[in-house]
């Protein structure tokens, strides 16, 4: 008789395009693409850090992916194959329940993995406190990845999307925040259904000189380029939000998986083009500076009168 | 002021030896060898349903690691490069213990890491219910990777090791056996230091037509081999222990990453010299057999007089 992990397995078993071995061996085999390096990144979702119990598994099904399809996008690679690792659980007296939630997860993930051309090649299901472990690995030419320490003095600095929208929706669901019906469909999708913005990393190729994906807050991520490139920002964000909820949304909301990233000045009339083929905003935020200051990471943001401004608070840390 | 979680990532970072870019972006870079396939292999460790809070951390983590890299032994592949993500809980309130024994955790870690040349090489760290999941990444020569489904009608089976020492050990701790000192020794290095037999896994490809780790006891992963394969074994096995806990131990316990492997009768007069070179027992302990009884993964097993036994159970299931 299967139990029931050989049948929680079922959901998570289907056929691959792109890999010689998929799951149910001691490992999965693949080819790597010759001329190709690989990135990897992993990932640890657990109930009640990063999602609540009660959220819809569709939705967490395609976060727990999209989340590191992201950071695939930020490196300038093309997401491949993936890893899942699972922790579920004792099933409820009924016994039946668990098992929708998972059909439920399983088709999020695989619409996910499905969207970004991406293989599902293995992974280990296990009885714990509900938590998901997925490993990502994705190809890009040798040389071309998109690091956090490649930025330069003098380079300007983009954001994609409209960032603070995943934080906006959150707050709406906590009733800190009350939003219009066109708003809260824009900032729930946010919340629920992140866009990793693969197609932007793969443009940004040859163009880009550094890169990170939005997770914790545009300014606490941009504080990680700007620490690993040793310099620091000088910020004007065209038509900010004024002061309150929204604007600290838009400068520190995490959860957006929007990408910022700096650009040679040769590479701005690109930008143009590239946002109406991508259909995706891609706005100039500010601009690199040399770091006098001595602490790493250091930026000063304007208001539109020019005038400086101190944020609340750079961004959100899953782990204080 | 750096968070409690930069700290602790202080432990995991290490100069790396095989990598293009270790831990600090959005994901790792590694150069595939030309002419190699990747095996990836990912495992979730879970407090109480793995191991116990009381293990002593430096077994725990090296054990974490090697559980993996005995995967990567049982496909043939060299273990190259690792990623870990951990969950913790909470630091008690005087702030201090957690430290040592992350520092204990992470020195265990990366003795398993060295002693057989493995990368970290990235990872994730969160707060939750202890729970730990490393990713593993391998080489293969093309083609060249031992799967569970190779075996044929006529190759012999092989043992490496002496299976159920981990089992025993275990049951010593439990105060189901009482084992004494040299047998203690042996059967509690087996329990917490497991010993991925990764140059046997090398020495066998070109020879063994198939392959597995015994994590879950004996006859549960034969079975698989079986199972893949759709074949079956008669097994005979030489100096089978009386009935009892050590021949339960010796047929079902889990967690003593040897090697079961299937051999064409061509390769055998390899292995004498092989057990020599390796210094490792290898036993043949049987034959694959032809299915004709329906039921995947049948066997059957005899006894030093040459009757049929019947085994308490197959193995040990982590998920029941």
């Amino acid at each position: 008789m299967p139990s029931e992990f050989d049948l929680i397995r079922r959901f998570f078993v289907r056929p691959t395009r792109q890999t010689l071995l998929g799951a149910g061996d001691d490992g999965a085999l693949i080819a790597p693409t010759p001329g190709c390096e690989l990135v990897i990144s992993t990932d640890l979702l657990v109930e009640g850090t990063h999602f609540l119990s009660d959220t819809a598994p569709f939705d967490l099904g395609w976060k727990t992916l999209a989340v590191n399809v992201s950071d695939m996008a930020a490196m300038g690679a093309m997401p491949r194959w993936a890893m899942l690792a699972a922790a579920l659980p004792a099933p409820a007296s009924d016994g039946l329940k668990p098992f929708d939630w998972l059909d439920a997860f399983s088709r999020g993930f695989f619409a996910c993995a499905d969207a970004f051309k991406i293989d599902l090649i293995g992974g280990d299901t296990t009885r714990g406190p509900r938590a998901f472990c997925v490993t990502i690995m994705g190809e890009v030419p040798r040389g071309k990845a998109l690091l956090r320490s490649g930025a330069r003095v003098g380079d300007s600095i983009w954001i994609s999307g409209t960032p603070g929208r995943a934080a906006l929706g959150l707050a709406h669901l906590q009733s800190r925040a009350s939003l219009t019906e066109p708003q809260l469909g824009q900032c729930l999708a946010a919340l629920h259904r992140p866009q990793p913005r693969v197609a932007l990393g793969l443009a940004l190729r040859g163009l880009a000189s550094a890169a990170i994906d939005v997770s914790d807050g545009l300014l606490a991520d941009l504080v990680h380029i700007l620490t690993a490139s040793h310099c620091a920002a000088k910020l004007h964000i065209p038509h900010l939000p004024p002061a309150g909820l929204a604007r600290d949304c838009y400068l520190s909301g995490g959860d957006d998986y929007e990408l910022i990233f700096t650009l040679p000045a040769t590479h701005h009339p690109f930008m143009a083009t590239l946002a109406v083929e991508l259909d995706l905003p891609l706005t100039c935020i500010g601009v690199i500076t040399p770091n006098t200051s001595g602490t790493p990471g250091t930026f000063v943001l304007h208001d539109d009168q020019g005038l400086p401004i101190t944020p609340a608070r750079h961004g959100f840390d899953h782990f204080l």
